[in-house]
């Protein structure tokens, strides 16, 4: 039977598209080795380092995230290296099994899936590696399979305090234009980042953002590279070109999805994020759910990871709001498959459209027979329209 | 600042439209005179067709439905004719202000704006009417200014019983694919609709379902018509040509329409519509609001109207929740004006829209400080939830 | 089998629609009694004006340009009222029939589809009208069905200097945007177009301009009209509202035309199809055909009718075209019918696009058997080298 | 100043994009591990092996082509393996300086840029390698660059005669929905493909297709990878995933262009392009100009590279060609460039799209004052004119 009505795409990404992005990827192709598509990949390289805050090179692949992810180590290192991760969830996880893949060493610290990674636990072990064997430090921004963030510029500070050398490597696929973010200010060295999150755009673009550091010791590292080449990229791009066939029409939607952002402006984007967040958590907690984050601080403006009560199927819960209200939810993944779902309330987003989310879970959970207490939708809308008055006054001094 | 996310487009229509509808009108136009225009018409007459249960012609004009209303008048009467109109609401008195324009002497027999029409009432009046004076009944099926259903059987009912000739002409403009219809079973002769309501399009398409005495009548009725004609129309569109361009990329989208609408099923439509009105009169009797219409057997499935608290103005509230909440809502027009708005759940709709429609006029009323209580998203959910464990057997055995 | 490659559209209208408006129309549908609506109409409005050259107000029907024809007489003229209309070709001929359904008493001055209307000839007839009978005077000025433009400053020069207060209508349907046309400084009093020409948009919409004296008149007018009324019009776009639902998605391709109308600029418009017409022109001779208009002053910029050699079928012909080469042409009318085709010029066209529709009306000529010379695309070709090389140094010193 | 009109994108790939195609990928992306992805990719999976003539498996990247040429390499080799090239042109040597930096040992048979790569040539060089340590033989078989196709056949039969057991790779970029191709029947090992030429697709996909042996060796082979590795793809397709997240925007156009594909019939795109091709070959002999492709039975069908005139800069021209009639060429490369254009007559393509193509070339010719003969476009119309008559009758009989 045909599902009618906008699906609510309410994964922690892809995200819900704007139609102006939509709209933007549907033009003719242009000759990308005309005289039109230089000013366009402009456009793209400047709004990039504007997004990730950062005035070095932006490098655009035309490929997933996890092709950046792999873009980022065989740029900088070579065969054998080790490199320092910090388990946050899946995401860490998934990178460090590309690593080894890839030929490297990578040291995991170990993490309870319910937080951001620990700055003393990366200072400490640094500080033990005095022979500075470790080449990078690599950590999640913000782990999309959990929903906990990691405090960035406090694992600078650690990797500073532990007077190591070590590569500061960021994912940011999930945080980017979703939760503020700082490349220089924080010191990274490469920021990995993707289209399909809070860059409101489909998949099939990603992103590295480097340092001067990163980008000197990309020219003395060996692992073998091609299509992830910085150095093939930056001349290509510097003359206005790329090494390669660029994705065209999807470099037309990140203009249009930077636009958007542009006229949004960046803090009310975070701000907007963090509302939706908080309203998502207080009808968690209004239906006695738990929120797989357990630090506050931690709390991922992006994604809400939730616990199904003990003795329900997760993914049994998603696929009867799938039938039902015409509403994806992200599943537990890995050591959370099955026991957690995740709630994406990220990109293109407002607060009705929350509340129609929060509504198709609460209903859900009364159709799959899960227990739990109403009023959730109820937590939303009180702290949403607390906010809304808050709110009103900055805008109409805006306007 | 930027409004992010979709916004809800919670009027009486136009309706939210479907995307396959908006990819249509945006293919390339067609030579209308050429091989592949008619059969691109045949699609949508015989989809007109089925969608009024009509066995006779239906006429497709470029146009709003305010053209169709003069179309019917104009093709089966003749200057002076004598009509009998019924004041469910804004649009019936439109629509007999547009008869007068047009030198006809339409009759008005008042109503109260919070019912359907009175067969009683026209049965009476049709009884005096000994000299069958009277040449035409026009009524409106859902009023889209109050939220009331004619019960059109039953005009017909009262027509035959009082054994009058007139021809009975019923606007569907807001329940054509949305309330059940049948235009050859209820003996209509004349049927008025257009394309941006239950058939999901954008404006500028309306349409005439026509009766074969209405049709006789149109041989010898005398006011003058050109654009309108129904002869021209369908002596062109029996050869599969126009009488004049036609508005061939919304064609597009009407096949596209169409085939939604068969793909879901008509009476899955209606009971979709069905259920969302009766969840939205949940909450707002949850809000201790008054809905305009009073009589329960002639609530609308499509629109629900709502008078605001006493020295509350309706558009002071509309205005809050667009500027607030990103949704337009409908307002009272004329003796309504200001005193009432109107919720459409219309189209292309879902359950967690409406919560999304819903929560945002629970929020609204808090933010506009309008006296109410909470709890009307949540009784619409409770029915939602009800309704939802009830239907899931049907829909697992129809896969 | 499946036609491969871009459609050639070359009727004369619908024209080849635009990217930008074809996808301008494919974005979702806003509350056309919301605060969005007015800024969009009034950039219609106002575009609309500058296209017609005309300070008074721009009437916008959501309807075919047959009903723009019908508006201009049923806003103007009363019941019996006595019109001169003027023969150059079959769009003539329809506008005429619709006056007398209308129940006016249309006059025909007889022309003979080769040439524009007669200037001389009307101020003789009007000359005679002392009594001042004619209250109007209808011309086509680029008449679609035969490519014949009729001089309507001329026009106008006759009416003042035969001393006579009727009114001038235009037909511009095929003209505007394409020929040079200027509704105030030609004494115009209604003109009358529509969109998907020289607009570039799809069909759907249609207009009239007005002047002071046609507003006058139109107080006084008797004809029953009420979707084509002026003053209902007037009234509600003063306060950025419509009478009826307008066609909005239609709006929002009416914008984006005029913006790239703007970009290129109206001259630059005019002088483009000017050029692909003489390279038309030059094609027709070559292939040894006679071109319908025979007063060069008169040739269309947007339309080029060309005979058939005698026993050779002109539907045949175009059938063979559609089937063989994927490209419409417009066929002959009424007492052209199978005798010539036409060939359109129009809207969204550029120099290869043209040498693509020639090729394939000189490829069709010989797979179809017509007797011809071979080089009509040369001499296109010829004609296109010289006037690049004359333009080149202007579009140098632009930029 | 406004180009109008619709560009001449005549490059050789990305090529002009049908309309469906372009819709396709502007609907609303959908969750990759929801229950609508399965069968999204399997319709892609099974159209792509029927592209092919493979049975094996497709790999589909989210990526250019050059990541489809990495893919092939890395997951089929170890670090310092030798691999056997030809050079064809200046993707035969992009190809080659891949495998260098990934860290194999090319060896590159030299080739003129003017013909196919030698069969005898390759036959030799493997007889001599007596200890087999060539493992592969990789070949393009249409050279984008020169417009020169090699017979992959005969390479094949090459490699067997000389009883050895390197691979066979081809990379089928600008061939692959244009020319006839067969995976299976020709012992290809891995076919290398992408989204942007024959496929009518934007670029940011790419393929490998594979042989039981290929994927064998792929066990073994000792190349780091994780982006590219077969392995992962091959087991996630399996279960109706994607190892990451795939470009699902893509995927619906890339179904849109396998259902253009299967409504025209393989065998007739295969003609077509042919067609057009033979009329380009005839225009360029026309002119007098020299096709760089010196053997007939070399001709590339999606693409004809031209020499200018010595002492006339090809990119001058091609410039003035995309300022004077919005047409792009195709540049001349490497040792190519500035001295030869390329005519791409590739994907969704006409003949009167190649009409307006070839009389762009003719009349830029002319404008930019480059020696030549008039009457190309004349030599390709007799040419189409005479092939249309013998197409005619099929095309009757298939219908």
């Amino acid at each position: 039977m045909r599902k009618t009505g906008r699906h609510f795409l309410q994964i922690p990404g892809p995200s819900n598209l704007p139609d102006p992005v939509l709209r933007a990827i549907d033009m003719p192709i242009i000759d990308h080795r005309g005289p039109d598509f230089a000013p366009l990949m402009a456009r793209v390289l400047t709004g990039m380092q504007a997004l990730c805050r950062c005035a070095g090179p932006v490098i655009v692949y035309p490929a997933s995230g996890t092709g950046a992810w792999e873009a980022a180590l065989v740029n900088t290192r070579s065969p054998g290296d080790h490199v320092l991760m910090y388990e946050t969830g899946q995401f860490a996880l998934q990178w460090k099994v590309l690593a080894e893949r890839m030929g490297l060493e990578p040291e995991f610290l170990q993490g309870d899936w319910r937080s951001g990674a620990s700055a003393a636990g990366i200072e400490a072990r640094l500080r033990d590696d005095t022979a500075h064997t470790i080449k990078a430090v690599c950590v999640v921004h913000n782990e999309t399979s959990t929903g906990c963030v990691t405090d960035i510029a406090a694992i600078r500070k650690a990797i500073d305090a532990a007077g190591h050398p070590a590569l500061l490597m960021v994912d940011t696929i999930s945080s980017l234009g979703c939760l503020d973010y700082r490349h220089d200010e924080w010191g990274v060295d490469v920021t990995v980042g993707a289209s399909q999150k809070g860059l409101m755009m489909p998949t099939g673009i990603s992103f590295n953002a480097l340092s001067e550091k990163a980008l000197a010791q990309s020219k003395t590292a060996t692992m073998p590279k091609s299509y992830w080449s910085w150095e093939a990229m930056i001349n290509a791009n510097r003359g206005g070109y790329f090494p390669y066939t660029p994705a065209t029409n999807l470099f037309y939607g990140l203009v249009a999805a930077l636009d958007l952002i542009d006229e949004e402006g960046l803090d009310n984007v975070f701000a907007r994020h963090a509302r939706h967040a908080e309203a998502t958590r207080r009808a968690v907690r209004a239906w006695g759910l738990e929120i797989v984050c357990r630090d506050p601080a931690a709390y991922s403006a992006s994604i809400t990871a939730v616990y199904m009560p003990e003795g329900h199927s997760a993914d049994r819960f998603r696929r009867t709001i799938f039938d039902t209200f015409n509403m994806s939810l992200g599943a537990g993944l890995s050591r959370l498959a099955d026991k957690a779902f995740r709630i994406g309330h990220v990109g293109d987003f407002n607060d009705l459209m929350l509340l129609g989310t929060l509504g198709g879970v609460e209903m859900g959970l009364e159709v799959a027979g899960v227990p739990h207490s109403k009023g959730g939708v109820q937590a939303a809308m009180d702290y949403l329209t607390a906010e809304a008055a808050s709110i009103q006054p900055l805008r109409d001094a805006a306007e």
